[in-house]
């Protein structure tokens, strides 16, 4: 089964898409640009979104829900925001069919023409701050902490499956302050914590940095970012945090009493990630026999196969395993088909991503011990019976540590330092990845970059030194490194 | 506070709207139709929807994710399905806007107008039967069971926050089988859930029955439902089942080979409950002061009042009330907002609906004791500190099956047998309810009886007795009691 996935070496895009499609985990829709996400794929997004509203509810936010549709007259009013967003769009003009007075199915009612059109949400700022005017009128109202979790739509002429679809599944968090101060605190604070769930329960490496103006979300005045870098040598934004100003409650005219009874405009900040974060912890971590899942985001952890076949003394085996695994909650499950052959199992587990796999043969048995394959490393042990759960929930440990480690390690293979714009090419065009270098901050410049190499500054890292050099362009006086790539 | 909700018997109508609105549940937005579903309203929702998924998935059903918009040509496809359901929707013709010529923001572009419209889904059947073509080839593919998460649209004239609105959060299950059988089996199966949700978690008693031909789904060949009563007298439809038959394997082309190696079209079923449940947890158990939630559904189950306010003694017994309390998974709050009296909090929790309230002053803990009141009959009580986690926990349980008993009993007092017209209407016209009556089966009759009485058929109860009677409005021969009522 392996076989029909195409290698990284061969052709990296065919090989993302050979990985999704085989394991399961998306397809294309009869939409275009609009994806099906499957059961295993919509898992593994499933357990993403459970730990992140975790994460959420934790620091303070609650979730609500906010209509689909957007009146036009609304995107207009945030003047940056229609701008950079609201051109590519999903456009409700009517609100009925009728039947093809020729008999042809049905088609759309001339006379149901809606007054003033509707626009499925690219992103919720404008209906959000809308309906905040109404919510705060006090201090006592704020700070205002809400995230949603929705599906949203944009109109990609190009698009791949999980990194860039028509409709994608996201949380967009939405948040009102009294203070400036607050807001930024408020942005970075989001930063973190995507940072830490992409690090800890993805095992992506990310770097937190801000955007350049040019790269900033449509309306912000400071968008924070995460970059991560994906086997290709490219880079994904896994998920962006924004201190939008007052920008917003400028548009909308959202203004509230402070203490000493004067009116404010509100302080605001949006936030999120998407369904994208599956293709990136696809492409992090997955290899040529198929999938890799970090065993914190597995929907399922451990497959037991028995070899060749299930029998009553296999299966007693297996169930005190079971039982041990599921008290210390861990998802495991018994593969009793008698119709597959372990080999071919072995194979099917591999492509979809089941961290480890235990084979327990006759032989083993009256050995005490079982085979033990973990997915990462394609290493296979035997191990003794005794003590076999506690064995796998550290080998579970391990495998989340040691996937995360050999990202750590890639990137920092694929992160170059350079000096001069020669050298910046030729790193882009032989090792790829991140590329450290100084640039003399005009937006001409990074343009003219991108134009010359296809790179884009991804971000100015949260962590960076001050450093004097040379902009590797124009030659121009920098401050700090800022950090260029490819990427999707 | 509470003085600003209309009482039931004043007005119904404006009761539930001040509820639905004071209790900070939902409110109305700026797209004809759309609500916004506010924090507090959306955490039941979540509470609701984290059970059935638990409950759907404990009986082997996966979640999926299908495209928001479905190609104009699919609806007719199903020759009943579009008859019944696709007219009143939202139609998208274009896919780009562009900045107003004359200045005044931004307009469709004519040049981006679609080849074929899009329609919002109103439900998925034709779409996930379209991609189940590609899904189902062999017998082994079957059943195919998986539910989908979605926000649907239907353009409706008369909307009403949560029971019936144009966008509208809900789960839709679509399952795919080799069998008539198994079908029928998983559309009832999927009826008995939704009866033990709504009767265990929602504390809703429900009748279970079938539509009649008249009320089925469109495109059911047999629709099964879970009817509720309100106190108002009205019944209200809370979740559907269908059995689908072939109607969408024909429409779609959706063939297997069986195990005889023989084509065969496949059956399907598919099931939904939405957020119209919150509207219906609402008006089951709510009073003139304000929401009352069942403990099991309820975002916060204790609130905790210093009386007057918080102070060092008060601080210490609530903490290790509350450590109690969070082990036993009970979620508590500890309110100790000094700008607010403890009566304007009560008012506040009453209104929101918290389970138990517990006020405690120094003199209660001078006397080892704290007050409890229940929200669902608002008597208070001393109770003494020690074992007061138990006692909390005992009084939750309690209170979840008074609000179900008083429910029942509800509905047992407006449940009438009637066996002519004279009393149907008046039973209809006085006290209202379910009103179980014989019906000679046409639906020629059904539809007088509801232009003469605005009641319709809600449903046959499946465990309705075999019993000779005379339909009440035609006096033909009828073999089983119906349900009718004024519904929602």
């Amino acid at each position: 089964m392996s076989k029909e996935i195409t290698s990284r070496s061969e052709d990296y895009s065919q090989w993302y898409i050979d990985i999704v499609k085989k394991a399961g985990l998306a397809d294309n829709s009869a939409v275009r640009g609009c994806m099906v996400i499957k059961p295993h794929g919509f898992a593994i997004w499933e357990n993403m979104k459970a730990q992140l509203d975790k994460m959420f509810k934790e620091t303070g936010h609650v979730n609500a829900y906010f209509p689909l549709f957007i009146p036009k007259s609304f995107l207009s009013k945030e003047a940056e925001h229609v701008e950079g967003f609201a051109k590519e769009c999903a456009v409700i003009t009517h609100h009925r069919l009728m039947n093809d007075p020729n008999g042809n199915g049905v088609v759309v009612d001339p006379s149901a023409k809606l007054e003033e059109e509707l626009i499925v949400r690219p992103t919720s700022e404008t209906i959000i701050w809308h309906t905040y005017k109404d919510w705060i009128n006090s201090y006592r109202d704020l700070p205002l902490l809400i995230n949603q979790w929705a599906n949203v739509v944009r109109w990609e002429m190009r698009t791949r499956l999980f990194l860039r679809t028509a409709e994608f599944l996201w949380q967009e968090g939405h948040t009102a302050h009294a203070t400036k101060n607050e807001a930024v605190e408020e942005a970075r604070l989001m930063q973190k914590i995507y940072a830490q769930f992409a690090e800890e329960y993805m095992a992506m490496p990310v770097i937190q940095g801000r955007k350049t103006a040019n790269e900033r979300f449509a309306g912000a005045e400071d968008t924070y970012t995460i970059e991560a870098l994906m086997q290709d040598g490219k880079a994904l934004q896994a998920g962006t945090s924004h201190f939008l100003g007052q920008n917003f409650a400028k548009a909308f005219d959202v203004k509230f009493l402070n203490q000493n009874n004067k009116e404010e405009l509100v302080w605001a900040t949006s936030w999120g990630v998407s369904t994208r974060l599956v293709g990136g912890l696809i492409m992090t971590h997955s290899d040529d026999q198929g999938l890799v899942i970090p065993p914190k985001l597995a929907p399922l952890q451990v497959v037991i196969v028995p070899i060749p076949k299930p029998n009553a003394e296999i299966d007693e085996a297996v169930e005190k395993i079971m039982r041990e695994l599921k008290a210390k909650g861990v998802s495991v499950k018994y593969d009793t088909d008698k119709k597959k052959r372990p080999g071919f199992k072995f194979a099917e587990y591999e492509l979809i991503g089941v961290p480890v796999r235990l084979g327990i043969g006759k032989r083993d048995l009256a050995n005490g011990v079982v085979e033990v394959a973990r997915r990462d490393t394609k290493e296979k042990s035997s191990q003794s019976l005794e003590g076999i759960a506690d064995y796998i929930l550290q080998l579970l440990d391990d495998i989340q540590k040691n996937l995360f480690q050999r990202a750590v390690d890639y990137r920092t293979e694929h992160t170059t330092s350079v000096d001069n714009f020669d050298d910046f090419k030729s790193v882009l065009d032989s090792k790829g990845g991140f590329v450290s270098a100084h640039w003399d901050g005009t937006t001409e410049t990074e343009l003219k970059i991108k134009e010359l190499t296809k790179a884009t500054i991804r971000c100015i890292p949260n962590d960076g030194v001050p450093e004097d050099g040379k902009c590797i362009l124009t030659g121009k006086p920098s401050k700090e490194r800022v950090l260029f790539a490819k990427a999707y």
